[in-house]
């Protein structure tokens, strides 16, 4: 009985999966493809499917396998729990709340949306405010509906990292925070001089798209289950394991960012490329969490991507496209992938400030979400902490306070995410370089192989049959420590910066 | 109430189409950018969809609209009967077949396609025939289930044109065949000679690629509701009115294949981009039928395409682009694009012998329904058609039999409706002249607003408003005449060839 029951939640799993990979589809097509006098139909005929989508998660058909199968779970092997727990997951977070709430809280978070492009426009954090005002109480609401036990941010905290507490994390980023903090005074107080003048100038955007494609290529995504396009924004989308796309957009006054956008989106598409078969039709063909999935990007994009290693593999490459690279050697090269400064926007930050960015918005949003500050407390709060953390100060609001759109659509416990990317990447990469020391010699030859392969046996072939918590543990054999990612950027940054 | 009927109607059509413009930008993105591993998956997933459809037409639902609504017809207005009336034809060709055949029906297609591919390969009719003997009987079987009165192969027209009937047919296509054979054997006579050489040579992908976009806007393609992409075969597809996709497909070889089938498929886009928003969500915001269509690409390709006038203005660009025109005179560039010769392959056929592949099909198709003939004569049967009418042989079964893969998924009855197109579009070409008669001057100078705005009033916006009978009556006062199309193919043929 057990297993006709499981079968048959697997086949409504995988329909369930197919109507969200044509939901993705028609998204990734409004991104890349659409145009300009589709809108109103496209987002018509997305409602329409995301209601369907709704619909079958939200149905009595899944109440009736929860409850059917709830009994048997001491008799279920570890893929069958996972499948099981998952589904109640996320049943439970859309159920809870009433139908009509939600519907009028998309209405809400599409409103918040146009004003934020208007209030980001005009830089005016004012005319965001009464919107943003009306998603904070929303999401309040929805955690009273969803409950919660100490801390009412813990419970958005578990949406993207199953389990992840704001009493945990408060202990990691107060550490992370320290360290960064310790060193970027250090790297303040160096002599060193880089330069990065000749990341400047006029690339062309063919030029850029054709060394894009070789860097992908090389760097171990699988062009024959995936593309690569342009979009405003670059982003990763996939139906299925064998169609993953991702997309980057060409700026012709520097080179870097395509690139680097590239081979980021090509981190999270080797995950999911490298997702297990086995796992299709069990809601578990996904990312472990929005962390995990960041730790993979960050890999690929800084731990592998930025590395003097790797480096000295693309520097040639990249003068085989741009003359600007002539005369710049390894060293000056290397220096300019990696420079630090304090900056205000967090999505142009680098490697080592970009945490403090994170840890802003995360003390800001928990202090907002339990109540102790207000909407129109944010500004202020938002300017003292850049000031106080990163040393600059906004010159408006669109620099500042409404530089990410996460609040419009009421994303809020999203953000540690990105920073969490860092702190899992660097803890992995402590465990792979106990086992192959020598593993980054690959990287001078452009050779990926054997750093995917480790990859996708540890992490990506696992999907999200573990939780976060548990694959960090199996991979490393510890919990999350954020000491791996302040050493690793120790040992970096002050080599870079000739300071200790 | 009938009022509040019509609305639920209208609700429900909408959310059909809605799914129905899911799946075709699924399948569009299948034929122009899906990887090569995904195949598996997104047949799978067009799999899920179509059965979604499936079922939403063939629901409880529609059949009590169909009930509910049917005794109030002499109380709708005419948009409202069509609807209805669309709807029981659907549901009833739908309805009709048992599940489990149909079912069984898909596979054995399925199965046909690739059997069909590989026969094409190998040029060997046997590797496909007992694929087709399987699809014929189907058929056959089908037809019993839908019905017929005189002839099995009336229910089968009448799916594609409404209203279409074999006596009528007979009538049309003899009066045609007797006319092209008759144009044919004086250009036979002939001493008049084409030169084409300048068709052939090298034409970069890119150069024609910006030519087809240039010409698609000059013809009055709106790029803006619309895209122009490459598959292997040409096709247009549409999600709404206003996301119109062409494909074309560039051949460095030579000139006019992309160029034209840009043209051709420009006209369905047009057509699809006209068609009133007032008919969203009634089920007739489509094409009045498929010769319909097809009327309006080769309105575009052929009559408007390769007129003179047109011509005159085409020269001149293609010689920005290319220098193999330099030296070509108007006449020359005219007489190359309207050049004339009896081949064996029906999309490489021109505008004159085009027919008579047709023909062939039709008397083969008629036959082999009504279990005439079998399959296994049908060979036989095509080679000695083509000697006949056209004067040529294949010389293998990929240049004959199987250069269609029509019957491989069960069409008979479509190939009538291409042919059909050439003569509804000269019968509106009378019309048009007999309104505006220096209308042609236009395309001197690459004007096509003013026919476009005639093309639009009289056929495009009513979508299926009309039946393909009640609109060729209401345009041109009298039912379709194949007079028109030999009286238009002879004022231009003969004037070309000399002849009288």
């Amino acid at each position: 009985m057990l297993d006709k029951k499981i079968n048959e939640l697997k086949d409504y799993l995988k329909k369930y999966e197919k109507l969200n990979q044509a939901i993705a589809l028609i998204y990734w097509d409004m991104r890349t493809n659409m145009p300009e006098k589709a809108g109103e139909n496209r987002g018509e005929l997305l409602q329409y499917l995301s209601e369907e989508s709704f619909k079958m998660l939200t149905s009595d058909t899944v109440k009736n396998f929860i409850e059917d199968l709830s009994p048997y779970k001491d008799k279920m092997n570890k893929l069958q729990c996972r499948m099981l727990e998952e589904l109640e997951r996320k049943y439970n977070e859309t159920k809870k709340i009433p139908q009509e709430k939600y519907v009028e809280f998309v209405g809400i978070c599409s409103n918040a949306e146009i004003a934020w492009e208007k209030a980001k426009e005009a830089k005016d954090f004012e005319i965001f405010k009464p919107h943003l005002e009306k998603v904070v109480k929303y999401t309040q609401e929805f955690i009273e509906y969803w409950g919660y036990n100490n801390d009412k941010y813990d419970t958005l905290l578990d949406k993207y990292e199953l389990g992840l507490t704001t009493e945990k994390l408060d202990k990691i980023f107060n550490e992370l925070k320290v360290g960064i903090i310790e060193i970027l005074s250090k790297i303040k107080e160096s002599s060193k001089n880089i330069n990065r003048d000749f990341l400047y100038g006029h690339f062309n955007a063919e030029k850029q798209k054709e060394l894009s494609l070789r860097v992908l290529e090389k760097i171990g995504f699988d062009m024959k289950a995936g593309r690569l396009d342009v979009s405003v924004h670059p982003f990763t989308t996939n139906f299925g394991n064998k169609d993953v796309r991702l997309t980057t957009n060409y700026h012709e006054d520097e080179f870097t960012s395509a690139l680097f956008s590239t081979i980021h989106e090509g981190g999270h598409g080797i995950y999911e490329q490298n997702i297990s078969d086995d796992l299709e039709g069990t809601g578990l063909q996904i990312g472990a969490s929005m962390a995990i999935h960041e730790s993979q990007s960050r890999f690929y994009e800084n731990i592998l991507g930025r590395s003097k290693e790797f480096c000295s593999y693309l520097l040639p490459l990249a003068k085989e496209y741009f003359d600007d690279f002539k005369n710049v050697s390894l060293d000056e090269f290397y220096e300019a992938m990696n420079y630090v400064e304090a900056s205000l926007i967090r999505t142009e930050a680098d490697e080592l400030t970009y945490g403090l960015h994170i840890i802003i918005r995360y003390e800001i949003e928990k202090d907002l979400i339990n109540g102790r500050i207000k909407v129109e407390d944010l500004k202020k709060m938002w300017n003292k902490k850049y000031r106080e953390y990163l040393g600059v100060e906004p010159k408006n609001d669109a620099e500042g306070i409404l530089q990410d759109m996460h609040w419009s659509d009421g994303s809020f416990g999203y953000f540690p995410s990105y920073a969490l990317g860092n702190l899992y990447g660097a803890q992995f990469l402590n465990t792979l370089i106990n086992e192959k020391p020598d593993i980054f010699e690959d990287l001078k030859e452009g050779k990926f192989t054997e750093i995917n392969e480790w990859l996708k046996e540890k992490v990506h072939r696992h999907g999200a049959l573990y939780t976060p918590n548990e694959l960090i543990k199996n991979i490393t054999g510890e919990e999350l420590n954020p000491k791996y990612f302040i050493e690793y950027l120790k040992n970096k940054y002050y080599r870079i910066y000739n300071v200790k």
